[in-house]
């Protein structure tokens, strides 16, 4: 099963037992991935369903659906400060397969650039494309990019800024602390500034916000690198046993 | 101190407390950083050692070492089996950030390519200016590729392998025992398979060779992701204050 093509789905898509494909999932499975009829593969709606399906002509019929489990236990938000030229690309792609919820965009003081609705478009496509393949069962949710100040204000879970200088506990060691595992609803956000860092006055106002700031380790990270290290911790913090012990 | 250009030099640059700086390092000085004369910056050798430094018409004169530290307290080698296209490029890239010592690029069943003599080259080039950018004071290693079964046979301390399906611990579990942080000359070694993973001759041989074989999680990471997220989990643990507690 865990080898069988996965393709997100519209749910208005399916109807009666019969997944309707679009021409692009037409062209995409049966020209790209040369699938004939009878050809099995997996439809998910991105928020958590999954279906076994078989193609049958140009359309999909629905054999079963399927138990998954590849969501992890707990939302975890990520606050991104836009990096310069396409990196965001990579960002977007790498913090889906490691099962990020949201990615919220922020322009902060020292963001090079505004990001055209294009880009956000673009985000979104690479997102259900790296849910696909990571075979998720949610497609990650990527805002409209926001001033740093304003995703401050509309976040209210446990809450870290992740620093480069500057004297800060490791991420993980507060992760450790059972109670920010276990006494909480399961949300986690994380904000990662743009190249250069924060500023003082954005690291003083997520601090009057809640936010607890944190190392990611002695070396100094690029801006797409950081991102998906801290992600990393929290998710294999989640995963592995460890967890609330 | 923080906030000075760092500027690699070979051993044979340093004389008398003179830095000789190649006309490359001139023209990136003086013409791309526009750094004049009485300048500072950061001289390292790529093997531990730091210098302020300070610009004198072409070349540099030593003020004092500097005592620094961005390494990890143990040695972490990645075995990698070469992704298609240059996506090793970046892997070199986010690793040497993330602290790697060693990295050895292997050809396994499923690598789609051989490596050209160019690549190596253009891997140890990002590495270097990866160690520069991230404040390292030591330049990571990138082997000569060689065939996985040959990696194998090379090393010989803790050594975990990362498979993307089957029943296998977290990584951070297995690190959690102390045995293995305490009881071992500070070395780890990691090997991360291709895209489409080991063959099961790969995995029977890396287990016989004493190899552990780990999970990174329930997602399928691709094969360029896989090893930042094995290194960051790694480096994190080594780097928090819950090392061998």
């Amino acid at each position: 099963m865990a080898q069988l093509q996965r393709i997100a789905i519209a749910p208005s898509q399916l109807q009666q037992g019969q997944i309707l494909l679009t021409p692009q999932q037409q062209h995409y499975l049966g020209q790209v991935l040369r699938l004939g009829d009878g050809s099995r593969f997996i439809a998910i709606d991105g928020k958590g369903k999954w279906w076994l399906a078989q193609l049958e002509k140009s359309q999909a019929q629905v054999l079963e659906p399927l138990e998954v489990q590849t969501e992890l236990p707990a939302s975890i938000t990520l606050i991104l400060a836009l990096p310069k030229g396409n990196g965001f690309d990579e960002v977007v792609r790498c913090c889906t397969e490691l099962g990020v919820a949201v990615i919220a965009p922020v322009v902060s003081g020292r963001t090079l650039l505004n990001p055209s609705p294009q880009k956000l478009e673009r985000w979104r496509r690479i997102a259900q494309e790296a849910a696909e393949q990571s075979e998720r069962s949610i497609v990650p949710t990527i805002l409209e990019p926001v001033s740093f100040i304003t995703s401050l204000s509309t976040v209210t879970n446990q809450r870290y800024i992740c620093e480069a200088r500057g004297d800060f506990p490791h991420l993980l060691d507060c992760l450790d602390d059972k109670e920010l595992l276990t006494n909480n609803t399961g949300q986690i956000t994380i904000a990662i500034g743009p190249e250069g860092g924060w500023t003082e006055k954005e690291v003083e106002c997520a601090r009057a916000s809640g936010f607890q700031p944190v190392s990611l380790g002695s070396r100094i990270l690029r801006a797409v690198t950081a991102p998906i290290v801290a992600l990393s911790i929290v998710v294999a913090k989640l995963e592995s046993t460890s967890v609330g012990a």
